[in-house]
């Protein structure tokens, strides 16, 4: 069929309205029952409402009636008509040239033609309410059904009257839409620029043989109250035929319909030079049919319309290879001919990791490609989606820096604490969101940083150095060398970081989230023990009081100076009332507690856990509630978007309620560094000997190679191509400031930032943007990320000026806190294909979703790669969890050998679909396309990988090696 | 078609197997890729695995090659075939000697078809390890495939030797099965009495047109290794064809394998008598088949199957009816027509109501009807099912007997405690499920007759009436007056409860249990108050000390005596050591407690708040856990089952673990009567004066009705037909053994015991059965619930000796039952259809799931019609709060007149659809029916509420009253 081919033109979208002849008291008129967008929407008829959109179910019958129509019936292309009334006269003079109907039928069919259209139209309660009032009055008006006034209304009854004068007068409603159809809301859901096709079906009692006619208009043209929304209509299909088949009619109008929503067909029909082009549009649609067995499946399901429709192109495509469209049954027939076509998409680093060679090139080309996205950047943040995403991650932020902060001044002993982290986190977050190459990237402390500066801190207080200078000196070196790997486009060896590396990177970060914050709720029952002895009958016995310490053990003035420490206060001990000191008084002044409620102390613990696990919980079901079935979509997209905003709220609230006294988050509310024997500068010179400020290079190197690591991985997670990332991304770009920035935080004596994985996925999950659905029934498509650097500068903004929230800041309590930690870390670990294989185990096969990969490898490699991944990652946790933690992120290069070795335990073809491809392989796959005549050796060698059997081969040089490590993990 | 009306002989069930012609290394062999018991299985070729079953999507295309296949193919009716080597000369024999085949492909064409067949078996994990193992000998086999050894090996090349020796020896291999083939496991889904048909389809070179056989075996005969599991093969389809178009051919494969399948198919093909037979099998086939349009769908995914199909036998009818199978849009077409077929089911009673009027008929049928199936009551029971409803059930009758002993006991100054309460429930609940007429109702003490107790122990008191005489003559009546209700089938009059009302009842009910256990929970805060002015800090400050009493204010002996009330103690009050006196025993001897912490508990609200949260979410979970995709149906069946068992363990081992004094439950242990001056048996005479035992007459009536309401409303809830209970239901009986279970009560002094709704549905919902699904894709239908005796008997048994069961029920917190028995409010709400009406106010239209009667009614009806049931429950809310309880059950009453007086508000179609019709109107459409010409008048107006459009201006008469209820809601 040519005239598909040339698809210069592109034709509107078809809106398609069915009105069926039905009989309402005395009067006839068109009564829509169904409407095509892209899925079928049918008129309940009893519920006086709209079904659900679904895919149009046809009965093939239908469709070779409508055919004979189409063949027998009066076909008119490019008819010049302005009005109703004018276009029917046409159909009907044809018709009569031709000698299809006799001469006297003419004024009856126009008749009929020409009746009031009456459209379902979806109204607001009130209106309807109001409906119901008026129409008490006239019985005969169904409720909720809106009269279109498009054509004045005729009392007279025609079957009465035969002779009746022609309803001409029905023309002078001008083309103008009538304030019914403007009014629809519908409309929103047409593209602009559609047209409509308006198919009218109707039994009447004076024909012997369907009148059939298919009209294409020269020009869309507004039809009066013809279809449902002001859209100009483009095509007309009418068919009457004689009583008793009005099922049948049914069948073929909604046959039609399906067709002229159908992207090929439509095609067609605009481009048809004659009736034959039609048929053969059929005939291809016929063609490209899918048929359900009538035993298989119930003809009275509504199949709900599917996530993903293949595309006319596609379709187009394939038909001009004159192939059959393949079902889903028949894959795999060709018996592995048909599997190496449909290998995976290529893991794609793009041209950002290509290594240019040149001094700083990937920096150049970093800046090159970003700076055009700059104003974008900016403005595109201005969204209601942006403000949840701030108050999510502002909050994940101060926590973790409040923790970190904790953690770092009980490392250092407070040269740097909260107040650091919190400046710190603010400054280098800001920055880098401002300058950075991927502004979605969060920084963060983390674990291997805190680690390292523990043990710095703990080596220069034993050797007698300077800590914060011998800090700034191996900040200025790591800073040079994070320059010198930028200088050197070095970041482009993580093009062999695959899938395998990276989920066990981010699943690996976010079990430590995990177990992070179960851990501080544990620590919480700890700290708040519980008397799981109280007996409330006895709370007479339990009491805790002070007790003075035994005045002959000590001279009272030396022993308090001693105990206190740095206060040198006049106080007479002795003279003391005891019993009104608190606990931390009376520990102070040197007393001791006495009595069984010492201990313990009551409710806290419990209420934390339950403001915990609620946070959790809550913010797991609002997430989920996107998908629920209750209030209109926006509203439960906004409450899906600003679920663990409204959880913190909610919890906050409740232990407002509850009054207790649980840990609360405290910020420092002024502004001066957390020790008060260090400036807000440190000097890099006078305190250590000179040696030191060149040796500092040697750990300078270690926490390069941290950052490197931390900072690179995370950015590729980040830069995933699941993501849809459109503005490109800047590794280089990113080190560049990432060193920058250490250098700065040094000179500062502030804590160094590295990219967070679990917080930047959390950045991105809450700028997930998804198509509004247009069309009723089409499923929203994901697309994108809103890529901006407004909500990241927002949040450390906001960091930075928590100083001055603290009265507000002050209401939160961390165990709410720690539920949005636990929170964090399940939702990045699911969407992990390492996760989805982890959950395959606990599955019997035939309850498996249907993953493309398990399609195409054997369940039992697929359990076998997932537990290579398990002891990866069990291993990696017991290292982390040694003084070794602080090489963490080297580990990750172990992973990438391990990555290296499993080329020789599975086949490429299995990895291809498991994990990606290293780039040598693919490499080497392009060297040997390119240069088939070279090599004849080598060739050969990678010939055999590229074979699918000969793979299989390959992949079973270990099956010793598999069958060990399946067995080890069985027992 | 004439051949299937002829349908006296069943046709066997049919599983196809569809086997390809595939090169293996340099061996030809067949090998399975799909197989259909009902649906589809495909084998995934990469992952060496069955896909999920599903909808066979079939190309048009392929239907008709098949149609013009077997139209030009050899065709083999009731060929006497007894191997396959023979059967397959028989083919070529015939293609031959019609000249379809050249002789000299004959030897190449059977060389062919005689290759060997390799199943796809699945197995389990550490036989396909061991298959690794050996596999690394010889990579020619693929892994996971079994190769079936049904034919010799033979390792010569065919292509290569073209003068080959026929491999004619391969017909050794005798009938019996391989043993590969018996141990497959697959054989369970398969029906008994199943026969086999074997779709080979492949291409070679040597052909140059398609060789097509399709063949009937006389007999259904093993033919060795063709088919994967043992099961006589009856038809044979062969395709051959030359290269290039395997995948068509696959195509046609699928579509003969799935037109086999098919019931009317495949009876076709049994019964066919010549090709024109079987091509009009096809045409009908194609016929029925429903279209999907390739725009709308993707043909790569795969449809589940559905819930339901249609049944052979319909489609049958509608297929003699010349009708073409009605498409979901196509409903409604004609206009009000279509809609009366669809008219729901009406509401059936059954003939267990029919007003008998003779004297106790309707008992005797009631007997009459249950005594058949009274050893089936006993043996039925013996079901792992059984005892997690028992424990279940059992948990709930012990907690409901406790707190009902409880408020008894404070009601009626222990005359009934806790201990008559267990002796009441385990007897008159055993005796009930032994004899009863409905097995699976469960007795319980009840609200309203708690509220009874309590007017009539009051009132007595005050009247110095003996309160346990005159509960006695009470019970005397109330029994006789029961026993005169069953002698005169009064029972009837529950026919006029329809929907409307037994969901009004139940929903209240449900609505009691949740609002109960959740003012239960919340007394759990008022009782254990929290400090929430706790400050840790401060713990020094919090004590509660016994203070002695001012000496000076009385004189120890006299004021000591008077209160503790009871004891005499020559105790010297002076004497004690007040600081060492528990909370008890200070109040006792009249000190005062001073402190701060004397008002608080610690701890348990909290704990009891998890406790009791916990059980309800994690029974909800595991509940759900069914649906989900981890493990095993019948372990999650399991899981499902014993949801409850397991949660109350987990939060009784959480319990034990914390060991936190919770309440715990306490059952007395002692077998003796609460108040230790009354005895076990209750003397008719003696205490009050002759009047009273006459008078008692009237308050017997209030209880009459009482117990009549609760218990056949209760009834008739359990009755429902959507619990599809097949041993019938015993009103007459259920009521005369509650009367005499009543009487039997009060002279023992025991409670008085009515049927408990929410327990009794939980005990249906635990006992509801599934079919196990045999076709694999097939859902499993709800068949019924276990009817059985022995559940309730147990339960009541074991209530009874709970009495010992105390050391082990003592460690059962009580806030964990209270979860329980917020889990059996929320579990009897679901399904009701009020509460998914209600659902839909918060759903956009949109949305809203497909329910029958949205399709036929209205959105605002539905609206109104669940509004007007609200507000009944809102005022009998209101009711129950005040003294008016006592009545409850009277009120049902109340809402069978507002059902009645809907009558007026809505048409009899929309009631059909949202309630049932009342007794009157059916009987009055049935007179209608039968005696056309009598009453006129009667006649002409029962028809205006038959036709349709006339009951929507019934409807109307009220549009303001509807207007005003729905503008009052909305305000």
């Amino acid at each position: 069929y040519i005239l598909s081919e040339d698809d210069d033109m592109h034709t509107p979208t078809l809106f398609t309205e069915m009105d069926t002849l039905q009989r309402e008291g005395d009067e006839l008129e068109w009564k829509e029952t169904a409407r095509w967008v892209k899925f079928e929407e049918k008129v309940e008829e009893g519920g006086e409402r709209w079904s659900k959109p679904h895919v149009s179910t046809l009965s093939l019958h239908s469709l070779f009636e409508l055919r004979t129509c189409l063949q027998t019936g009066t076909v008119l292309l490019d008819l010049e008509g302005y009005s109703l009334p004018q276009i029917i006269d046409d159909i009907i003079e044809r018709q009569v040239e031709e000698g299809m109907i006799p001469l006297e039928l003419r004024e009856k069919i126009s008749f009929v033609l020409l009746r009031k259209h009456r459209h379902q139209t979806k109204k607001p309660i009130h209106r309807s309410l109001a409906d119901m009032g008026k129409s008490s009055s006239s019985t005969s008006e169904l409720l909720g059904l809106n009269c279109c006034n498009g054509y004045a209304l005729h009392g007279s009854k025609f079957f009465g009257v035969p002779g009746h004068t022609q309803s001409r007068s029905m023309n002078n409603i001008a083309e103008t839409p009538s304030p019914d159809q403007l009014k629809n809301k519908f409309m929103k859901k047409i593209p602009r620029d559609a047209e409509a096709s308006n198919v009218l079906v109707g039994e009447v009692d004076f024909l012997n043989k369907p009148f059939v006619a298919f009209v294409r208009l020269a020009q869309a043209t507004t039809l009066g109250g013809l279809t449902e929304v002001p859209v100009p209509t483009r095509f007309l299909f009418i068919l009457l035929g004689p009583q008793g088949k009005a099922k049948s009619y049914n069948e073929i109008g909604r046959a039609i319909a399906t067709l002229m929503v159908d992207d090929l067909f439509s095609d067609v029909a605009y481009k048809a030079r004659d009736r034959e082009d039609l048929i053969a549009g059929i005939d291809e649609f016929l063609d490209e049919v899918i048929v359900l067995p009538p035993g298989e499946w119930d003809p009275k399901i509504r199949i709900e319309p599917p996530k993903k429709v293949p595309s006319a192109d596609k379709r187009k495509s394939v038909f001009s290879l004159n192939e059959v469209g393949q079902m889903n049954g028949a894959a795999g027939g060709g018996g592995g001919l048909s599997e190496d076509e449909e290998m995976p998409e290529q893991h794609e680093l793009g041209e950002e990791l290509a290594f240019t060679g040149r001094f700083c090139g990937g920096l150049y080309l970093d800046i090159k490609r970003k700076l055009p996205w700059l104003p974008s950047d900016l403005y595109e943040g201005f969204h209601i989606q942006s403000i949840s995403a701030v108050l999510f991650i502002y909050l994940g932020c101060i926590t973790n820096a409040i923790t970190f902060g904790g953690l770092l001044g009980d490392a250092t002993d407070n040269y740097q604490g909260v107040m650091e982290s919190f400046l710190g986190t603010a400054l280098a977050g800001s920055v880098f969101c401002l300058f950075s190459g991927q502004p979605l990237i969060i920084l963060s402390s983390t674990g291997p940083i805190l680690i390292f500066e523990k043990l710095l801190y703990e080596f220069s207080k034993n050797n007698g150095i300077d800590y914060m200078e011998l800090r700034l000196w191996i900040g200025i070196h790591s800073c040079l060398q994070c320059l010198i790997l930028v200088a050197s486009d070095a970041s482009y060896i993580i093009k062999y970081m695959t899938r395998f590396t990276e989920e066990g990177f981010s699943s690996l970060i976010s079990f430590i989230f995990i177990s992070d914050a179960i851990k501080k709720m544990v620590s919480t029952f700890k700290y708040y023990p519980i008397n799981t002895d109280f007996k409330p009958d006895y709370v007479t016995t339990y009491k805790c009081e002070c007790l003075a310490p035994d005045p002959g053990e000590f001279t009272p003035w030396t022993e308090f100076v001693w105990r206190t420490g740095t206060s040198y206060l006049p106080l007479n001990v002795t003279a003391l009332d005891w019993s009104q000191l608190s606990k931390k008084e009376c520990l102070k002044y040197g007393g001791s507690l006495v009595g069984k409620s010492c201990k313990f102390v009551p409710d806290l613990a419990l209420m934390s856990f339950i403001l915990f696990f609620g946070t959790y919980s809550m913010t797991v079901s609002l997430k989920k509630f996107k998908f629920s079935r209750y209030f209109p979509t926006k509203l439960r997209k906004l409450i899906s978007d600003f679920s663990i905003f409204m959880s913190i709220m909610t919890f906050v609230g409740l232990d407002m309620l509850m009054g207790l006294k649980t840990p609360k988050l405290i910020v420092p509310t002024e502004f001066k560094p957390t020790r008060s024997d260090r400036g807000w500068l440190v000097m890099p010179f006078g305190k250590n000997p000179w040696w030191v400020y060149l040796a500092s290079f040697v750990p300078a190197l270690l926490v390069t190679i941290l950052i490197f690591m931390d900072q690179q991985i995370s950015a590729v997670i980040v830069n995933r191509k699941e993501n849809k990332l459109k503005k490109g991304c800047g590794y280089h770009l990113d080190l560049f400031w990432v060193g920058v920035l250490m250098a700065a935080c040094s000179f500062l004596g502030l804590p160094w930032y590295v990219a967070a994985t679990v917080i930047s996925i959390a950045h991105i999950d809450s700028l997930k943007m998804e198509s509004e659905s247009s069309a009723p029934g089409e499923q929203p498509q994901f697309l994108g990320v809103r890529e901006q650097r407004i909500t990241g500068i927002l949040v450390f903004v906001l960091t930075g000026v928590s100083i001055f929230l603290a009265p507000i800041l002050k209401f939160i309590p961390m165990p709410v806190l720690y539920g949005v930690f636990l929170y964090m870390g399940v939702a990045s670990l699911s969407g992990i294909q390492f996760w989805d294989r982890i959950k395959l185990y606990l599955m019997p096969s035939k309850h498996q979703p249907d993953f493309a990969y398990l399609r195409h490898v054997p369940l039992r490699r697929v359990h076998l790669f997932t537990l290579i991944q398990i002891t990866c990652l069990a291993v990696l946790w017991v290292l982390k969890s040694t003084f070794l933690a602080i090489i963490f992120p080297v580990m990750i290069l172990g992973l990438m050998v391990v990555r290296k070795m499993l080329d020789m335990v599975f086949s490429q073809h299995d990895l291809a679909w498991l994990d990606d491809l290293l780039p040598e392989k693919e490499k080497k796959k392009d060297e040997d396309k390119k240069k088939r005549k070279e090599k004849e050796k080598d060739k050969k060698k990678a010939k055999e990988d590229d074979s699918e059997d000969e793979v299989r081969n390959v992949s079973l040089c270990c099956p010793l090696l598999e069958y060990w490590i399946l067995n080890w993990c069985l027992l």
